[in-house]
């Protein structure tokens, strides 16, 4: 099969479960992680190494790491969050070697989320970083959250970002997540940031993780990828948010933004159908869990030929 | 005040009502009229002069039109939809001016939603522009239905839509609107076929209209905009769709549209709070009426800096 023009990185083991409170057996997220693989995803956070006191839902981060990193089919990749040396520890003892190291961009919105300044998260990034000449083979990405807005500051001026994205560079990480995480931004705000990312530094591999909670997620996803970022986070049924940020819902989803690159001719290498098994899996495990995605809601258009309406076939249907 | 930078046409008492079965009291369709008014709409469809036994809905169009023609401001633009002469007629001997006439580039969808091949259709037109040289204030918009794809035919080639564009034009018509009528189209198609007709017909001006029924009304509205499209129709709560064609959806929310482009920084003349208002007052009219839009759920974020959590100001406040 052909390269994908655009990567979905899928985060429903992540994102989508951490402001889930019910404990989700460890079992069933091995199971999610198969739909996912089986959909055609080959980006996947899969879990993330926090205290488990804080989000008590990723108690089985090394379970569940080492489990897929048995079953996981050959070139998916897969990463776990962490946002300190402790976590970046646990995840490498767990045999992981793609570490999601995270930090607000906002002060106070990292204290609130990770308990530190964003000076000594950077002092964290920096330790873990340290760790590559023990693990040559492991590979950090350095996410920011609240990059368009945060929940206790409000808006945030890209010249915050980027002066974290200069301190990244300059400690030699070259793969970055921008994250919005409330669901502030625009597609003006989008393009400007992520299209300034990609011109002053054409060397790093920036992507975007966008949550949809003013109904902008597919158009910021459509203005970061006229930028030129090939790499969309998304979460099946739409689920995830911030146990941090208060007013954050959930990120894009997954079967939307497949929906849209692959009608607008971008592949994405993955099977909608096959995917949408994922989230209806999910449902099963956890019924009272609330969707938020409009290709799981009405379906997506197949050609049929074969229901009848007024005398004419209707050779589209609405599969449900 | 300044002139938008973008037209939001307000379609909530026409599209938003056309799929509502019980009908809504003429007080109340004026009263909407009212509040949308005072939200600082100003171009607006009213009311449908289509045969009240196909919808009975529009049984009073005559009274609404006279109404709101005697209430509303100064400068503010308000239209009817009329899908034949009969329309037509009943439309003017109402007062009103402004004629949005409706046919579908799709043939099936044609005969299902007006019941007339589409060359029977343009044959309707014609009589409809002569009725200029009896009434020389009258306008006519002339709306395509099922542009970006038909719920019986699939999707439609852009060069079906330009050859109607085209002989629309050959009859002297300058305004015409463009319509997802089931919520088909991607930015892509979107953003292609709006620059073309842009481009081939620069005299005209085109408005576009979309369902959100695969989430992607925003994102089209973008891609529309980037294309140089200035009007843009939405319905308060996303309201909407359209009783022959199965599979339709709602309008895109205008609560979302004015927020995507204010937030951008193109304004719309539009007050997002005080327009909250007419979707809060039709759901006390229509109790059972379930609103699509993100901003009416979850409220525009405002700077508030009252509320503290964990020893932070928050600064932003969800205005639910």
């Amino acid at each position: 099969m052909d390269k994908p023009s655009v990567v979905i990185r899928e985060v429903m083991l992540r994102d989508g479960l951490q402001n889930i409170t019910e404990f989700i057996p460890t079992e069933a997220k091995i199971e999610l992680f198969q739909l996912l693989a089986a959909g055609g995803i080959e980006d996947a956070e899969i879990t993330s190494f926090v205290n488990p006191k804080a989000v008590p839902q990723f108690a089985d981060a090394s379970q569940v790491a080492q489990a897929v990193l048995k079953i996981k089919p050959e070139g998916v990749r897969v990463s776990a969050l962490i946002p300190n040396l402790k976590g970046a520890l646990l995840a490498l003892n767990s045999g992981m070697r793609n570490l999601a190291f995270v930090m607000s961009v906002s002060e106070s919105h990292n204290i609130s989320n990770v308990r530190r300044s964003t000076e000594e998260s950077l002092d964290e990034l920096k330790k873990i970083l340290d760790l590559g000449t023990e693990y040559p083979d492991m590979a950090v990405r350095a996410g920011m959250a609240t990059v368009f807005g945060c929940p206790f500051e409000g808006k945030i001026e890209p010249g915050v970002t980027l002066n974290f994205i200069r301190r990244f560079y300059r400690l030699g990480v070259r793969d970055m997540a921008l994250s919005d995480t409330v669901g502030f931004g625009n597609p003006r705000e989008v393009k400007e940031l992520t299209g300034t990312c990609i011109r002053e530094f054409p060397d790093v591999t920036f992507s975007i993780h966008l949550h949809n909670t003013r109904g902008l997620g597919l158009a910021n996803s459509l203005a970061a990828y006229e930028s030129g970022i090939r790499i969309h986070d998304g979460a099946v049924g739409g689920l995830g948010g911030c146990p941090f940020a208060p007013g954050a819902k959930g990120n894009t989803s997954t079967e939307d933004l497949v929906y849209m690159f692959e009608e607008m001719g971008i592949s994405t290498g993955i099977d909608i159908t096959a995917l949408m098994e994922a989230s209806r899996y999910f449902k099963k495990v956890k019924k009272d869990v609330s969707f938020s995605s409009s290709i799981l809601e009405v379906g997506v258009p197949v050609p049929k030929g074969t229901i009848t309406k007024d005398g004419f076939e209707q050779k589209w249907n609405i599969q449900s």
